[in-house]
């Protein structure tokens, strides 16, 4: 009777993200912080109500959220810009704007561990004098003092978990995103907490059960991470639990119900699990999304969940039994059910070398669908694609692109070595594998060898660079959002606390400088004949504005079709709800004028 | 602990507006229309749970909300940045883009009446055709057909209800505020709701309850407004209900209880109640605030409420019975309690002939109190100040004013004949109520004559102007939001369907010459010889630009000191967040320069 059209570009972005939360002890009081009303804010809600309303209004995002234990007020992280320079904030109890508490110059960073149960001390690491390493210190908020705990050495190191009295400390040292140590300090004793911190494994997730024994999880000797515990008095460390093939993540404790609560990277999804320390019974739970970001296990044994998957934008669960849940938050894409959404297939192909590779398959619904294909590989590059709702998958989709993004050799969810395949070899292996997907897309007459398109971010962007670089001949147009260009420039000009561990994930630029040259995309300038369209933020401290710039600058003086959008008031990733529809509007256009 | 400074502004202006809602007939869903994501968008809500999630994205104000009885698509109206030129919106179920469905020329006006039990036919009155008087056509959306159904004649004229069968229709017609007839007209046959159409009175919210019996309310004969009916069969008048010294306002019906609720106006405060009409029964209802903007009966009985307190932002409650209520939205100030707000004090004061006046007396906590008074005339002028939250007066309560708004002679809510007082004296009684009100601040030892600052909008914004002209010894400084500066100019740029009334509530502009010339701000041009703020929103279709054009460049031709803040998006007031802070920092900047 009223005909309306099909949903517009508009309505995929009005979806908001929440990227953390919290629950007060009480269970009374549920923050988080969401770009629900345009920009990055604190809301709360005063459960069972679930009607939100603005907490803390600070326009920026937001890197952590802890009530303090006595309820007198909240802290809350939050940076400038997405410059990643977290400063920790005080909020009266009752709401209010943030007042930097832990802070000083725009340019340092202060990250938050832990508060003391009677909420007067706060254990947080700073930038301050030891940019590269961080140091640890104490907050008294009683008597105003600030004392050094520990002087971060060799490589950032950070202060992980704090004993109930105060006096052990878990430090976790990286030195790659798959060698992080983990050493307890008591006094002046310091014990590893796996058996050879020489050996490369990780170890984070440390918790004190008692005030002499740690749980945390680690892959030290095995392909999965498992949950291990170390026993203070007799330094005995000792596996715990494992799940077959799969990688434990986010341990919680409930002392109540003395149990454990994680979860599982299994591929593309996670999956919860409740584990009994008396029984030692190992129960899987029902989770309410696909992929869970964070995980909140209240003293009741409460679960609260926040979540999302290919079809669902970030909501936040609660369930009391991990069986059934209950939907807190309503987030969802305006005027679109789940039905008018694509489930993703999880297919997989053999690259170059016989190895297997996990992909993501989005399909176009046939009425749709306009027979291009947008290939995505993922950023990171240590991380996956996986079962979660971006609104720009589903926007692209719902314009008719399919859309195929690989987890190649790098990803995480594959195990331990799979991950380490990418360890200096950015360029080689990963790009093969992603060459390998395409094909398998022309093979499986998926994709027309005339109609796809090449859309990365991050280490997506500087693999959608180098894949045109080398590649051109597969793409329509090319994509790049935040890439680096030149990895001699990139390695020296990410954060001081991410250069200790360049070494092992890149490699050194004078010792591999053939290397670096080979897999930096500027060196492939000549083969970038594809119209381009680069996005950068102007903030990013991870792949500086300058990546950006040289690639376009140096496109503009080959006469190439390149596009470029600086985001003034952005870093690494697009936060702010105005700017988040220019980008993506921006790109449907640039893709769309390209199909001819 | 921690010290928090006092609220800033900011917070008080995180507050949203609900400006109106509607409930499915099944009770399963709400939909709102707010700025609680800084524009004004409609919001729903899946009862029992509140979480609210966009509905429609139109950054538009929402004149209405009806629900398809068949639950196909919702119906709304949306005017352009204030204009008040509302056109009739389809939103498909699920929610979604508006689209235009009874539309034309940006500058034609669309106003919803009815829609049939099928869905299918949708009564309305448009400026189409009709500027000044409006016509009323039906669109049927089964065929398409768009057929005029009333030509309006002599005065604006309205259809305000139609039967169950369709077949009969009431229309109201207004000659002012103070004088509104109503008819119902079937086939050939048209006869007045009251005995005398002559008589002036008004009447309004007509229901059917069957085919033959039409309730309304009207002041025909008395003070106060009270519900009649009307027999179409006998053609027979007859008063039903009175509340003594109360107007009753907003009438619904409810089948299945055989009853009818009600507002009523009782000076500064409503009352709810609800009238059985098998016993007869009048019952006051507890009503969950003060100020009520609309209430809603859902078949069931439920009822559902719009409304504010001085210290209560807008909310909407629900309630079963009327005495227990369950707030579902939660709009309040960030950061702040009710009792760190302040509730007024409802004084009285005799005028300059001994009539009384009624006003509200917000006194600045002592901790907060800087020594100022605000001086606060209401728009109107026939409304009146009532205990309804103001993010503005709050905020101006936090920083230390006191704030006095009177209900000088022409305000509602205290009788019929009291309304009438202004009607054709805009500038001599209510000028000298609101003198006496001043004398009565300072013979209380409220205000100290040289601490008294002046802020109105609308007819408050012409009565700070007179007052500045006439009395500028009593105050610092003067704001004036939107105010008419010459009452020849105002006359003639109302909108064409306001022009009809305009003689009988300001007069006309070559008979009453003297009393125009009298009563304009402009003529006391040589009086203003104080700071002053002029604040306009250029799309104000009720007072144009042009007025705080005139009087900003006449006062600048004499060097005065005047700023002046043109909002380019917005009408007669601030819709939008962004500006709304604006505004009121601007107003709060200027006050506080000016207390030297």
């Amino acid at each position: 009777m009223i005909e309306f059209p099909k949903p517009t570009v508009d309505q995929f972005f009005r979806t908001y993200v929440i990227t953390n939360f919290a629950v007060s002890s009480d269970e009374e009081r549920l923050i988080f912080s969401s770009n629900l009303n345009g920009k990055m804010n604190l809301w709360a809600m005063n459960l069972p109500d679930t009607f939100p309303y603005l907490f803390a209004q600070k326009d920026e995002s937001c890197s952590f959220i802890k009530f303090d234990p006595q309820n007198r007020y909240v802290l809350a992280g939050f940076d400038q810009d997405g410059d990643e320079n977290h400063h920790i904030y005080a909020i009266p109890n009752e709401g209010g704007i943030p007042q930097a508490l832990i802070s000083g110059d725009a340019a340092e960073k202060y990250f938050f561990t832990d508060v003391s149960n009677d909420g007067e001390r706060i254990y947080y690491m700073t930038s301050e004098e030891n940019p590269s390493f961080l140091n640890t210190r104490v907050r008294n908020l009683a008597n105003g003092t600030d004392t050094l705990l520990n002087t971060g050495e060799v490589s950032p190191t950070e202060l992980a978990a704090v004993s109930n009295k105060e006096d052990a400390f878990v430090y976790i040292r990286a030195f790659a995103n798959t060698y992080v140590i983990g050493f307890v300090k008591t006094g002046d004793e310091q014990h590893s907490l796996t058996p050879d911190p020489d050996e490369v494994h990780i170890t984070f997730d440390p918790i004190f059960i008692d005030d002499n024994t740690i749980y945390f999880i680690t892959d030290y000797e095995s392909e999965y991470s498992y949950i291990a515990k170390f026993d203070l008095a007799s330094k005995q460390f000792s596996p715990v639990v494992n799940v077959n093939d799969e990688s434990i993540q986010s341990l919680k404790w409930n002392k109540e119900k003395n149990a454990f609560y994680f979860i599982t990277e299994d591929g593309v999804q996670d999956k919860l699990y409740q584990y009994d320390l008396a029984s030692q019974d190992i129960q899987e739970l029902s989770a309410p999304v696909d992929v869970i970001d964070q995980i909140q296990v209240a003293n009741s044994g409460n679960l609260y969940v926040l979540g999302r998957s290919a079809t669902i934008p970030h909501n936040i669960f609660q369930s009391s039994d991990g069986v059934e849940w209950k939907q807190l938050t309503n987030n969802r894409v305006l005027g679109l059910t789940k039905e008018d959404m694509v489930e993703p297939d999880v297919i997989s192909y053999q690259s170059f070398d016989g190895m297997e590779m996990e992909a993501l398959l989005f399909r176009a619904k046939p009425e749709n669908d306009n027979g291009y294909t947008i290939f995505w590989p993922h950023g990171g590059p240590q991380a996956s694609e996986r079962k979660m709702f971006r609104a720009m998958f589903q926007c692209f989709l719902n314009r008719g692109y399919t859309i195929f993004a690989p987890n190649f050799r790098g990803s995480t969810g594959y195990g331990s070595s799979f991950v380490k395949l990418v360890e200096q070899d950015w360029g080689e292996g990963p790009r093969l594998d992603c060459v390998a997907g395409i094909e398998w897309l022309f093979e499986n007459h998926i994709t027309d060898r005339e109609k796809l398109f090449l859309v990365g971010g991050s280490y997506g962007g500087y693999m959608a660079l180098l894949l045109h670089g080398r590649h051109s001949d597969y793409f329509k147009a090319v994509v790049d959002i935040f890439g680096p260009s030149d990895l001699f420039t990139f390695v020296n000009s990410v954060p001081p606390h991410w250069k200790p561990i360049m070494e092992r994930w890149l490699g050194d630029p004078e010792r591999d400088k053939e290397r670096f040259i080979k897999d930096s995309p500027v060196t492939y300038l000549d083969g970038m004949v594809k119209p381009m369209l680069v996005i950068q933020g102007a903030k990013d401290p991870r792949v500086v504005k300058e990546e950006s710039d040289q690639i376009v600058a140096k496109l503009n003086d080959e006469g190439r079709d390149v596009e470029y959008l600086v985001l003034e008031d952005e870093g690494h990733g697009f936060s702010k709800k105005e700017n988040e529809i220019k980008v993506y509007t921006r790109m449907l256009d640039f893709l769309e004028k390209h199909q001819a």
